[in-house]
């Protein structure tokens, strides 16, 4: 996964150009989870702590990226979309924050896989976290459907 | 409802600066919906359609928005506070879109500022559509919490 971290980065800010103004970064993929940041700063709100519709922005793409990342990983591109999400606002986010999405478990991601190279279409439930000095601020449950663009390479 | 619509806005821009990236404009009160709009460019994404997490970010505030009025409607002020939501993407957003978020019924505005006059703390859930070419493309349920700032004057 590590090897397509900064292509992800790149398509965050050449196909979603909210994420510059969101100031996204993706920060790494550490056991087995896609973290994302953003700066507190452009995301403030009227109790000086993060928006809830940037926090729902980011760990939106938490979810995306490590979709992205799977199909990467396969040699593969797809159109991924969301379909539907529930978000838990838990605590103010007081500082710089992170969206982690881990990785579903290694079964999951081969029945997405098969799903997606039989029918060239797939869904997948993803959950994720939002953290903010320390602390779980927010959590988020997301279904995602990906249709395949291009096939592996034979 | 009506004169506060410009102060809304106001409001908007300055407390939540991620409004301005968003496009976000306080359209209008009809038919005791709060409409807010945004534009598709830069909101945009891979698909060349909005991206759903400025689709959940504008429909959010349009519940913000709808409780912000009610509050101000009674000469009050209010911290107002999301604690969760769902939304549902249903079709694709291919131009500028807005969310409509309508007043709950009269008897439930009712209830809700009692509790907030008498705790000083009320919750409210409310409903929201985002429409786009004259469709429904999300639906959304969010909850949220007040908290009251300065009481009525008396």
């Amino acid at each position: 996964m590590y090897e397509h971290l900064a292509s992800l980065q790149e398509t965050f800010e050449h196909e979603i150009p909210l994420t510059r103004a969101l100031g996204l970064r993706v920060d790494g993929f550490d056991d087995d989870t896609l973290v994302l940041t953003a700066p507190l700063a452009p995301n403030i709100n009227h109790k000086h702590t993060a928006f809830a519709g940037s926090i729902n922005a980011v760990v939106t793409l938490a979810g995306w990226g490590i979709l992205w990342l799977i199909v990467a990983d396969a040699d593969m591109q797809g159109q991924i979309v969301i379909q539907d999400s529930e978000i838990r606002y838990l605590r103010p986010v007081k500082s710089d924050f992170t969206a982690r999405c881990p990785l579903p478990n290694a079964a999951e991601v081969q029945t997405f896989m098969k799903v997606l190279q039989r029918k060239g279409r797939a869904r997948l439930e993803l959950s994720a976290e939002v953290w903010s000095d320390g602390q779980v601020c927010a959590t988020f449950h997301g279904r995602y459907v990906v249709h395949l663009v291009a096939p592996a390479a034979s």
